[in-house]
């Protein structure tokens, strides 16, 4: 399992002083790509290697708000690994107190960013990610 | 039905040159703040009556990616009205040729924005939604 | 003078529930595009000819602060057009009652997006510009 | 000098795949925040003081272009300090080869957040402050 914390900035809740929801996926994406700081990054991923891992589904359940000022922690793990599909699943928590925040899952396809179409995972991405197995 | 045409704006791609995938839930977002124009908008809602839909679930399904220069079409209806919920259904599709972008459910709870807590929806709420049921 | 209204979104507050300034830039940003609907639109430009104009310099005062529900009114005008500099000039006021919100200066460089160097500006999109200098 | 690094994040670039220059202002605030942790935090300032620092004023020079996967290095200062008015100056650069991306000039007034008017910058933020003093 990995492990990030993101501090919620001050320009990220809504007019009703909560953390806008699509944010919550925000956070999640900048979570998963820590698993691929094994890799040389995502950036690497992505700029140099024309990979990447867009979202073919996604399932979230918001159980707490956030609000400015808090810290959510995500914890990420991949739960299956198919052939060119992951899945990756994240609890978020509230850093303070331990609060449930929202529960993620996120299927994406290990894409060719050129042709935008599904590849077999590559045995170095896939090295990394089994890392993170559940 | 209500159907909503959004852009899509020159920093709402990513790296890999596709509208980021949070940014749909945003664009849905929108589109349902839509059905509150009868009850004088979703602002005045919020403001005034400190009234908001919170999400507690939301499901997306991703077909197409979405590039700057296109326009999502966002058809929505509401699937279900519940004492204090309401489920929103989205079809979006890309508006120059039709192709299917993306379909999400978002499951909201009405709510006094004070308290963050459920309440029963108020008549006129319920009255505007019920226009749109699918 | 091109005139732009731009409802402010329930996501673009901050946690003081008034618009992040740097959104005013975005606001801004969305009004220039629409000076280059004459030659296609901004996205065709960026996209298929691969030219966009790059900020180097800006510059803005703040007047009046927006809340969810209001809307900016952008006038844009061409304040200088060089070689390959174009400097635009937005006068944003609240839709609803005119007050000031903001005025804000800005000085691109037209320039080809691959080598990310400036150019001379072609003619056809010198001619969009100059429709609208002050 | 307060320096923060910040690094560009994956949805932050636009379609000219450079960051979006609004965001530089972003990044910024960013870093400003940092200079309130000696008095509890930002976020502390704002949500139980309800005090904060509207921008009155932004001037900003843009060198070079950001990409995702740079990380900006932000040096702040303190230029000026008023009876309620603070200037900040933020120096950026690429933090893996120092090359200068921008210089901005913000000036904010410290304010009642409930009122939205100037008050007397409050002694222990003013030390706070001091400490940053270019």
């Amino acid at each position: 399992v990995h492990v990030y914390d993101r501090p919620v900035r001050f320009e990220e809740v809504d007019a009703a002083q909560i953390v806008f929801f699509p944010r919550f996926l925000s956070y999640c994406h900048e979570a998963m790509e820590g698993l691929f700081d094994a890799v040389g990054g995502y950036a690497h991923l992505v700029r140099i290697r024309k990979i990447g891992v867009p979202a073919v589904h996604v399932e979230c359940d918001f159980k707490s708000p956030l609000r400015y000022g808090d810290v959510a922690r995500i914890a990420t793990t991949v739960e299956k690994l198919g052939r060119s599909s992951v899945t990756f699943r994240y609890a978020m928590t509230r850093a303070a107190d331990g609060v449930d925040v929202a529960t993620i899952g996120h299927v994406c396809v290990v894409s060719d960013l050129v042709a935008l179409k599904g590849i077999p995972i590559p045995d170095d991405v896939r090295a990394a990610l089994e890392k993170h197995r559940s």
